[in-house]
């Protein structure tokens, strides 16, 4: 696969939906000025050779349609609104392959303003720099295949469930029967850190001994993503729990941290960082503004994420099977020819075995960790062949047989059609 | 000032403008479920002794109004929408008195619920346990006031200009203007950080070596905020060499770094920290979407946040005024009783003296910064003029006079009504 984040020329270089009740040139030019040299009235020391080196840049805008009413409020009052496609190129000099102040340039004040009624990033093509200057993902999908004992296939995992309320001890009890089962990957809920009635500490040590215990039997050590979020002292010390008690991943919400909160943590774990994207609906749902999930997850595998949630097809969410597509393309998509940083999708929310084909097809792999929790949980032989019926469901998407047909030939896929 | 955070009860609270195309109870019930112990399904595990313990609680559902289409796509199709304002609470058990798990329990998953066709966070209360375990601002409105200069009335600032593009010595001879013209506080735009063209040390020492000559004749020190936002090695190593070279501020780009971020920069800082919501539009543009200022600016308060931007009023932005107004008042609340974390506004966007008396009223006081730019360097008798102008609009303001009046006395402000 080409890259599909590289500049072409050296300059950053990010694309909008944008809808204006402006002349879209004029609004173009607003928002470059806005995003670089420019403010609101022309100033002394602007120059047009200042203009020339630092000013943003209106490389593309193609008009898709009108509207007789704004997407957003407080925009300038117009008969007709354009929608266009709009992409703005900057040069590096301005920020530097800093991420931080990448996303200062490419979705600070522009969103603001009066020009604008709706607009929303929906590409990002950043210069070779970049690559040099961002960790990327330390373990990515093959550093986690090999933790997690995993060379083929998905991994199949699971989230502990209630994500909140269960004690350490109770949590360990469930991990015990999952990783009894065979799964590869547990996961805590996003909401599951380090609360007084379930604290991290005693969580990590009650459930790491489960683990460890049932990889000296079975050989294989399940992955469990401990969810570390916090200040970055208690990420640090939480991951340092979890590597010293032979654990094989950590987790963070990422819009909870923060960039620089990755970027710090990235610089000090030893271990694969599982996303979590909680709060991404308040930055997506509105298809007038905010973040496509693109340009948004690309922040995040530069600043070091390995595995990044993209919710499930079929999903029990808002969100529509092609943009979980989409979502998973772009975290497999080499951001750079010389860089890939590829990390591993995760999909979940509401997934069964019914899933794997479908999801097999859209991503063109198994590069994936596959999430299911009642899918799993609920089989009526236990958890083992809720996971041997997983596994049969991916072995069939793989061998491109149908289900149905494939469950002729295995007991516990035959059993789990009846309820997934 | 009674504390406006602060929880009733030692739950964590937060209220919300909930649009659902279901009935709204149950549509309540499983937002409070997804962000506690819930799950789509029922789960063996969550027992009534644990929902009750750890699940959270719809505290108020009060209906507003209906509609016959969704705010935002996605969500469960329905021949009616109705609009509700709801409280939920969570038991702090859940989650300790921890920032970062703070926002994914508030502003987590729920955005993307299919019950929820528009969803935005109006408010916060958070128990006490908050105010102990957090840092809050180091310098407030106080500590600013002493390391600036001014012991009453609003600080007057600006920013630099053009934004980005000029260089070092460039950006140091327009500071020079500014603070031989008796300006009292000076920022970096949120665009400049440390490109290559600009980079952050050779401008922090060429600006503070002027800001200190200055000093040493006028006996006053400018304040002159720093944009130091990048990765935390960066941005305390930045912080450090402004402190050396005897500066008063540093400044970073909220939504650029992140939570965690600014809480591991407030640990190590020993300057305050000018705070700006580049980013905010994206949050906040979509009236069915995201977050109020008042809950979003509290977080960063806690945090350590000792400036926050709140625009300005008539700003050539899409912000309305009372919405400005609302953010400020929220700034200056108190956010408990015996902490009260007031962080200081700051007003900026096409700003002038015709705002100071509007302003004044509208936050009853001057702890407060307010930056202008053509405000300021547009006046005929230069920045000299143009400070005191604004500084004599101020003094009107806080007497009640009007402009026009009080500028028969006084020449600066009279030449600047010309021109504002």
């Amino acid at each position: 696969m080409t890259a599909r984040f590289e500049s072409p020329d050296g300059r950053v270089h990010a694309s909008y939906w944008l809808e204006t009740g402006d002349d879209p040139q004029r609004a173009a030019e607003v928002i470059a000025g806005e995003q670089s040299s420019g403010t609101f009235t022309a100033v002394p020391g602007e120059t047009p050779e200042l203009k020339a080196r630092a000013g943003a840049r209106v490389e593309q805008l193609e008009v898709i349609d009108h509207s007789d009413r704004p997407s957003l409020p407080g925009g300038m009052v117009s008969a007709r609104y354009t929608r266009c496609r709009l992409t703005l190129s900057w040069p590096l000099d301005n920020l530097g392959p800093s991420l931080p102040n990448l996303v200062s340039t490419v979705a600070g004040n522009l969103f603001e303003l009066r020009q604008v009624s709706g607009l929303r990033l929906l590409d990002l093509r950043l210069p070779a720099a970049f690559a040099a200057a961002a960790p990327g993902p330390a373990f990515g999908i093959a550093g986690t295949r090999r933790l997690a004992g995993v060379a083929t296939g998905p991994l199949i995992g699971t989230i502990v469930k209630p994500s909140v309320g269960l004690s350490p001890a109770q949590t360990a009890d469930t991990v015990r029967l999952l990783v009894a089962g065979g799964i590869d990957f547990v996961k805590d809920d996003e909401l599951q850190a380090d609360g007084p009635h379930c604290p991290f500490d005693q969580r990590a040590r009650a459930v790491m001994q489960v683990v460890n215990e049932a990889a000296e039997r079975s050989g294989r050590k399940a992955m469990v993503a401990f969810n570390i979020t916090g200040d970055l002292d208690e990420m640090r010390q939480r991951h340092d729990l979890v590597l010293a008690l032979g654990g094989t991943c950590v987790m963070v919400n990422l819009n909870s941290i923060g960039i620089a909160g990755l970027l710090a943590l990235r610089k000090h774990a030893q271990l694969p960082i599982h996303a979590h994207r909680a709060g991404w609906g308040y930055l997506s749902r509105s298809p007038a503004l905010g973040w496509d999930y693109a340009p948004w997850q690309l922040l995040w595998r530069l600043a070091g994420a390995d595995h990044l949630h993209v919710n499930g097809l079929a999903n029990k969410f808002s969100e529509p099977d092609e943009s979980v597509i989409a979502a998973a393309r772009a975290v497999l998509a080499p951001a750079f020819d010389d860089h890939p940083m590829a990390a591993m999708p995760v999909f979940s929310s509401g997934q069964t075995g019914l899933q794997a084909a479908p999801t097999h097809a859209a991503v063109g792999g198994c590069d994936l960790i596959h999430a299911a929790g009642g899918g799993i949980l609920g089989h009526p032989g236990g958890v083992k062949a809720g996971v041997a019926a997983m596994r049969q469901a991916w072995d069939a998407a793989q061998s491109g047989v149908p289900l149905a047909e494939h469950a002729r030939q295995h007991a516990e896929l035959q059993a789990a059609l009846g309820f997934w």
